[in-house]
This record gives structure tokens, C-alpha cells and sequence, in this order.
């Protein structure tokens, strides 16, 4: 099977840093993985010290192209760590574009990247390496369990919904809920990517690495979101 | 003044080619601009043999994102074509990379650029480049003279809004008038780029290239966007 | 056996555009030798749509290093569209330089590209990686059978040689014959590299790409031209 | 005048974080150099965040190349911050090698560089720098204002050495007095470099970015180390 | 006044190796014609000591392909010194292909490069920067003073021919005359690129490099080619 | 077992220029090795040619970077016939700089290096190939057969010191005995990057390229440098 995974930079932190065990879990199982021969290709967003690096280009005035640019930044620097603790089963090198992403991909190991450019999610950044990569799927690894009818942290009553369509998503997105759940994931670059190249998605709690795991299984885990 | 200028691809071409004059007239419009000191960045866009590359690639069977690439690469070739005539004017090669265009930028010629990546339209590549030059300004020259409350070609009654904020864009474009005028050519992304880096932008029929200096002057010409 | 390949761009075109079933079969029948254990480098040429934007650009006043730099531009369009059709079988990205080219010849994948740099022929390009891979035989795929002794679209009585020494290439270029047959296919760049390099040329009609299969079976196809 | 400047890490940070207003008056001070006609280039080092990461990969068992790589990356957000205070007055792109460092320092504007290569510290990055952009003095502003006979944080009555050669400063670094001061700042690439080039440094408490006033006009701050 | 210029290798050696006051002579006299407002780009040959190393090659059964390398190389550790020596008239770096020649020409500044790409002569390299910077002039330093009817070295009563054409040219050496004289110097590829730019070519005895001036100041030295 | 061998330019060359049957015997044991299963990276020195032009760079005036800068290139040189020779053993570019090497490193091919940077020796490039390739051994291969107490060509009583440790090797350099034996071959810089990598050097004659077999069966040979 061929997966390009998002995880989410917050899914590697929390309040007191980095968490080096879910990190070495997300290796274990990559590795895992990628020896039963699945294709695999990883974008790492940038969490905390990207938002703290980024605050600080704020308060200093910069453009927002810099602060993308920082955060692209610290995204690389998670991914260096998920490549060198993945070892010969990774591709050794961040790739910085995708010009760079290609013959990374070809090589058959597992692909590390962070965010590739100024006004580009990494969710769209994990849907253009799926498409490059010609993935049956892209899994969105984050801190809720999928995509809600609303932010489940603040409305307790929001209802998972369990298979949805990108049209459905797209809904959701359009109709302005901007607090509402995790479909603010997604932007709409991203959506159309996917719809476009028919590459379903599965939305799931990252913070258990394992859950890829049963992804691959096909089990019904978090939200999986249709062509 | 600085302005990033996204020339669509059609506006370029007609139905038997290159519209050798137009391009020509780009190349003394820019030139004279650059020689009054205006601070200028341009993004062309494919045009119809992009289409026609692009088409093929479909029937060939090739995914979205090599298509995106052909639209690319094409996109190139009409950057390329208009580097040369400006001769000394511009900087002599077409950036591949937002990496590549922060020192052409800083070359203090006029910046030609194509498209940079699968997934971004040449409208989205304009305004990161209008964040990146800290620009006044983005000129999006096209076929229509401006933004409609629907497709002009299709509405003889459809009318133009000749100033309207972001906000209003989003709007129009989440009414999912897919169908609906030339906010057509902005994606969310271009939106929410020029928002946060609050740059406005100009919407102006691009098929007489002197529509450039009525927007230097400050006339009042297509239809005006407000952060 | 290993072969570089150079494939005309006037090939793969016919009057109506890109010839997308003769592309397919150039895809069918590089896979198959490829899976054969054939080592393979593929230069694809422009064909019209270089034509198309050269004389554009010639009509423009672009200096001719221009008018290459299109023509090599869109060779790598062409290019781009035989690398997704291989998929697996080619390395995935198509090189811009010798530099480039030498880490994909190593991937052991059908490496394919366009032309390299202006001031050189899409010949002497495939002339050129022939050497670097050490090919057993540069094929050269025209829309003639082979070298004739004067063009046989004029002449009728104009006589394939089927086998001759690059000295007698030479000769027949040397002649001034610059109205003549195929061998105008060649420059002396080319045939000097070859020549040193002691790597066999023939040149065949790559209409049919299956003729490819003929070369490799040794069979007398096209005119051979020797060191 | 021609400057290479070392900005350590630690001196743009205090334990809260970032300190602004000093990047902000580093960007001040430079500017305002760069106006007056001098000729500058800065390395930055990468501070309490590079250690953070470094720490993590220690934690995790990466090996200590990989921990440079973050280092050298997490300098490089501090350039990335710095180039864009300065605005005009910097080369828009913080250069990765010396090969990049070179077009950048010929443009004529502040070259800001983060390290540039594991095994390297950025002080002998620095060293390089003076030497490619034959500068006139280095500068290394760090938290203590000069070259001590024993570290002054732990031993108060170590003495400032306001004037030494770089044989003086081998020596105190070869007495193996690993513990003592600021002269642990320089690894012995780095001074034989500047032996070499014959290219004198200043050591100063660069907390306050208005020192670099006082070494511009001569005045007699920290300590000088001479050829 | 724009030159094209190319030194041949064996120009700045002699028997004992390196003549440090001619390529020392080469520096001064390129500065003053930079400072005089002269639009300059060299292309330097490799001479004995890429002999040296492409001999060493062969007897080890390297391909040619190799060889040309290790000749490229060596052209650019003289192209190297020259820029040293040059110092900020010159553009900092040595252009490794046309794409990286495009932007340091446009930094007005004196552009020097050692060859480009296997199977491609110095004099063909030194045409088509001619071509990329709308050159007026090729002047082609080598160590004899223009074309001879025959190579003056074994015909003392062969002639200079002060003045050709291209197609002149093109018939001498067509005429396998390749024993002859000094037109050796170019090959075909060469002489297109010139004739079809139409950029007259001067062969002047580069062993003093003041030479320069008199073709600067239009003197009769040496061969003209014209278009 | 994982080697990271440096092999002295001096190695290579004697009085009357490259030993090319040296050469050609190391390309038939790396070869050996590799097809044993070995993994393999060697960086090259300059040698003799490199001094040469250094030399003529020194005369010029040229600044010790530039100086370092020849010295690299050329040994690029001796990486490219080292290269060529092995053929599909090994990785067919030299890489540049590590990030050229990391996908170097995992194409399980022998990596072949000359010298990344100026102001870095040879060995310190060795050393961070080590810790990148996670090496099991540094080889050190050199024109005498170990680390003696003093320079075995002046001292025909210096002792040869089998067995030592890092710290032993740095208290040697500290002494000052600038003069003496062949730790003169280590900078700091590299002795540091062995000792955090925790992996040892073994220091040979290099001049019979078969040491390589004694030292990957372990024999005694030379002198052994423990963390």
C-alpha cells in the first residue's frame, strides 16, 4: 500500500517539549511498515517552536512570507530528527522542494519532508507527495480522532462524522464555520488536490502512532473522507 | 511603486497564437515602468499550448500533478520569451523557487517568473510574490475588465463590482457560484495570502498591456480588492 | 545491452499534434527492454511546438541562444510526458546537465531527457551520454530509414547506404551537401564523440518504435555507421 | 571599513526567549554601518533554541553530525529573522555554503549567515568569511567582554587580556585550560585561519550592539588578538 | 564595447609552468578595459596541466567523456586564479553551466568561466556567451597572431589571411586541411553560432596581453572573421 | 564492516607524477571490498598538483581561501579518475558538500570525495563522512606507517606508537612538537569529531593500497587511535 502521511506538528509536542517517545514510536512503526513493503512518504508540520518562532517574526514586524518561511524551517528541523531515527529505512536528506521530492521518492525508502513553500499547508503539502508519489491514500495524523460536525474541544455535543466526501468537506469548509473542527485541517488547495487526483483520506488521532497500523488494516479508524 | 503583475496566460495568446504585438507592448510597458523606478515582479501563466500540453498528458493518462508541471514548464517558455525582450531591464533568468526569486528580487531588475509548483495557481504564486517584494500592490491582468457578479460571457446583466474586500471575495466565491465571473481566478489561498499581507489588488483587462499605467496613475480602471 | 537512445521530436508528431499512441508504444516498448535488463538513455527532441515558439521568438528579435534555450525547454515538455508514462521503469525527473544526468544513470532506470545546453544538437547530447554510460550503440530514431546519399524526399533515386565508417559521414557532410539526405541529422560534434568514443550509430525509421527490438536483436535495419 | 561579525546565539537570547529589542537594535546598528559605506557580513549562531534541539537528539541517539545539522538550522532561523530587519540593506537569502556565500558577498549588501557545515564551529565560519571578504577585522561579539586568563563567570579575579597574538591565544587554548574563559570561544581551525590571512579580531560583549560603534571607530573595547 | 574573450590555455603557460606576469598582465588590462566601461566575459582554456591530467586518464582507460572533465576542471582552476586576481571587477564565482553564466552577466561585472560540458571546445563556449551577452566581439587569444592559409609553425611560407568570412572559414577547414593552421582552433559548432548571431570573431596572438586595447581601439591585429 | 578511508594526495603522486598503477590498485581492492559487502567512502587529498598551483596562487597574491579552494578542486581530480576507475562500484559524481553526500551515502555505492570546504583538511572531511556514514573505522592511509613519538624522516629513533587514545593524540598536538610525526596529518577539528563519534582511526602506510585487506581483517597494522 502507498501512504502519504501528514503528522501534525502539535501531535510530536506537548506542553513540556518535544515528546521523544511518541517520536520513537512513530519510527518503530514506520520502519515497521516500510519492511512489509509499504510505500511511505512523511510531511512533519512544525508544532510549538515553529508558533514560538513565528510570534516573535510577528512582534518583529516581518512579512508573512517569513513566517511561513520560519516554520517551513522548523518543520525540517522534526523532520531531520524522524530521518535519523529512521536510519537506512529513510531517505537521508530533507527534500526541499519537489523537484528535490522526486528522486527521493524513486529511491524507495521512506520520504522525510516539512513544508515545501510561502502560503502552502503542509496538508497540502502531504496531498501534492501523494499525487507525486501515486498514493492509495493520505492519512492526516492530528490531535482529534477525525472530522467533526463541529470543534469537538469546544462543543461537546459535535458528532464525528465517520465518511464524508471531499464535496461534503468542501461544504463544511464554505459554510464559514472557521471555528468549527478539524476540517480546518484542510484548505481548499488541498481538497481539490486530492478530489482531483481520487486519493481518499483518513483523518486520525496521531497521538498514537499505532493507529497507522490498524489504517493499513483498513479498519474504521477516525474519519475517512471520499472522491 | 512596487507591483506584482500576474499576466494570464490567455491574455497572451489568440486563436491562431502569440499575440506577438501584445507581448512586444508588455515588454515597453514594463520597461518604461522599470525606468521610472517602479519596483516590478510578473507572473505569466501558460496559456492554451499549456492547455494543449496538458490535454494530451490527460488522454495519456498522466496524473494532476505532472499536468501541473507541463502547465508549468509552459508557463516558463512565455516567461522566458518576455525576459528577452526586455533585455537589461529584467533579471536574465526565470526563478524556479521562491529561493531563487528572494536574489532576483533583490537584483533590482523586473523579476519574470512562471509558475513555481504543482498545486498553486499562477494567481497564488502572485501574491507570494507581491509578500516577498513587500509590494503596494498585485495587478491580476486577465480578459474581463474586473470583477462580476457573474460570468460576463455568460450574463449579459451580470455587473462589476468595482471595489469590494477580501472578505466580499470569499464570499462570492463560497456561494459556490463555481459558474459565476472572474473571481474564478483567485483561489482561496491567493486570498488569504494578500489578506494577511494586506495588499490589495487590481483586477484590470489585461489585453491592452497600457491598462498598466492607468493603474500606476491611479485611475480607476477594472475592479479594486481591499484587505 | 546498453543504448542511448535519441529520438526525433518530428517523431512523435504528425500534422494534428502529438501522436499519443505512438508515444504509448514508445513507453510499451522501453518498459519491455527495460525489463529485459537492458540499460537505457532516451534525448527526446521538440519537434513542432519548439519550432512553433522558436519562430515566435525569432519574429521577437531573440538572439538564437534564446531560440535553443525554447527549444530545449520544450524537448524537456516531451520528455516529461514519456517519464510519467514509463512510471517505474524511469528515473523520475529529467536531468538538465551532464551533472545531473550521471547520479540518474547510476539509479539503473531509463533515464530520459531533452536537450542539454544551447549551441548543441539533441545528437550530440545522446552522443554524449552514450559515453557516459558506456553504451554498446547509439540509436538514432528519425523519420527516414537510415543515410542516404542525397535526401530521399527530393531524390527519389537517392540510395540508403546501410553501412558506412564515421570517416565517411565526414566525407558526406564535408561535401557540402548540406541539401542531402539524413546525414544532416548529425553535427561534427557528434560524430567526432562517437567517433572517439568507438560507439556504433544506426539510424532507423522510429515511426515504428517496435524497430527497437530489431536493433537490439541485431537485426539490418536502418543504416550502421561505424568507428 | 570591511567586518566580518560573529553574533553568538546566546547573545540574543536571555531566558525568556528571543530578545527583541536587541535583534532590533542589531538591525539598527547594522544598517546604519552599511549606509555609512562599511563593508559587512554576519555569522549567527544558533543560541538556546539550537540546544534544545540538540538536546533532543541527544536524548534520542542521533549522532552528533545530526546534531550539528540541527544546530546549523536553527542559526539559520536566526538569520532568516535578521535578514529580514534589515531589509534592503541585507542579500535577500541566507547563504548555505561558501559557494552560495560568495555571489551574496559581491552583491554589496550584509551577507547574514547561519553555520555552514557539521564539524565547524561558527566561529571559524566567521573566520572564513573574513577571509573570502578580505575584511579588515573579525568580530566576535559574545556575552563577555574579552579574552580572560581564566573563565571570569567562575573565577573574579581572572584577568582581561586586552591586547594578544593568535600564538598567545593557542597557547592559553593549548594549556588544556579547557575550563578557562572566552578563548573557549575559538577552536584552533578558526585561528589559524586568521593567522593565516592575517586578519586581526575583536573579542566584545556584543549584549550591547552599539559596541560595534566603538570597534568601527577604533576605540579601545574587549580584547584585540593580532596576526 | 561588448568582448567575448577566450584565452587559450597554452597562452598562460610555458615550459616551466604558469607565467605569473602574463596572467598577471591579463588581470590588469581586463580591469582597466572594465573600468573603462567595457562589457567583458573569458572563457580560459585548461593548457599542459589539463594535458597532463586527460594523458594520466587515458593511459588508465578512462572514457573521453572523463577526460573532457578533468580538461573542464582544470580550465576552471585558471579561471579561478584570473577572477582572484581580478577581484571585485570580476563576478566572485566561476559559472559552472550558461544557466548559472545568465545571472553573473547580469551583474556587470567581468564574467570568467572555464569550459562548460563535455564534448563542447573552450572556443564554442566562449560563442555562446558571446550570443548570451549580444557580444560585438569574440576575441580568441591564442599563440599565434591570426588564420593561416597553413599552420605557420610547419609552413613558414603559409600566409595570414587578415580577413574572412565564416563561410571562408567553413571551406578551410571542410578542405580536411586539418594539418593546417589556426582555424584548428575552431570547430563547427563554433562557427555556426557565431555566423548565425552574426558576431564577428578576432584571432589575435594573446601571449601579450595588451593586445586587447588595439582590438578595443579597432586596430588591425590579427585575423577578422566577419559574419 | 563501514570504512571511511582518506587517502592522502601524496599517496597518489611520486617525483615524476601520478603513480597510476597505485591508483589503478586501489580502484581493484576498493572494487574487492565493495563487492564483499563493505560499505565505503574515501576522500582524496591533492597532492603534488595541488601544491603546484597553490604555490602559483600564493606568488599572485591570491588570500588563502582561494588557496584552499585550488587545493579542493584539484582533488576533486584525483576523486574524478578515482571515480571513473571504479565504474559501477561507485557513485558516479563527487559530491560537493554533505548534503551531495548524504544521498550518496545511501545509494550503497563507494562515495568518492575530495575536500568540501576551505579552512577544513582532508581528515576532518574524512571524519564527518565517518560520523554521516556511521562508520565503523576511520582508515587513515598515508605515507607512513603509523603515529610515532616524533617525525620518523627526521628522527630515525622516534618510536612508533601502536595503540593510542584521542586524549593521547591531542596532549602529542598540544606539546607544540609542530615539527613531529604524523598526528601532524590530524587537525583538532577532526580529532573531536572521532572522539564524540566515538569511532576509531587506524593510521597506514598507504603507499601498497592492499592494507585495506589487513585492516578489515583486523591485523595489526600501522597505528590504532581509540576513543
Amino acid at each position: 500500500m502507498r501512504l502519504s502521511i501528514k503528522i501534525g506538528g502539535h501531535v510530536l509536542y506537548e506542553a513540556d517539549g518535544l515528546v521523544l517517545g511518541r517520536l520513537r514510536s512513530y519510527a518503530v512503526v514506520l520502519k515497521k511498515l516500510y519492511w512489509m513493503g509499504h510505500g511511505l512518504s512523511v510531511v512533519v508540520g512544525g508544532g510549538p517552536p515553529a508558533r514560538w518562532f513565528i510570534e516573535a517574526a510577528r512582534k518583529l514586524g516581518c512579512p508573512e512570507a517569513v513566517c511561513d518561511e520560519l516554520g517551513i524551517q522548523v518543520s525540517r528541523l522534526n523532520a531531520t530528527l524522524l530521518v535519523s531515527l529512521l536510519g537506512e529505512a529513510a531517505y537521508p536528506a530533507v527534500p526541499l522542494s519537489y523537484a528535490e521530492a522526486k528522486p527521493a521518492l524513486s529511491s524507495e525508502r521512506i520520504v522525510i519532508c516539512g513544508g515545501f513553500q510561502p502560503g502552502q499547508s503542509t496538508v497540502a503539502a502531504a496531498a501534492v507527495m501523494a499525487e507525486l508519489m501515486r498514493a492509495d491514500l493520505l492519512v492526516v495524523a492530528t490531535d482529534v480522532d477525525g472530522v467533526y460536525t463541529a470543534d469537538p474541544k469546544k462543543h461537546p455535543e459535535a458528532k464525528k462524522i465517520p465518511r464524508l466526501s471531499y464535496r461534503d468537506l468542501e461544504d463544511l469548509m464554505a459554510r464559514g464555520e472557521a471555528e468549527a473542527g478539524t476540517f480546518k485541517l484542510f484548505d481548499l488547495v488541498a481538497v481539490k488536490i486530492l478530489e482531483r487526483a481520487r486519493i481518499p483520506t483518513v483523518v486520525v488521532d496521531g497521538r498514537d502512532p499505532a493507529v497507522l497500523y490498524k489504517v493499513i488494516e483498513g479498519q474504521d479508524v477516525g474519519s475517512r473522507i471520499e472522491p
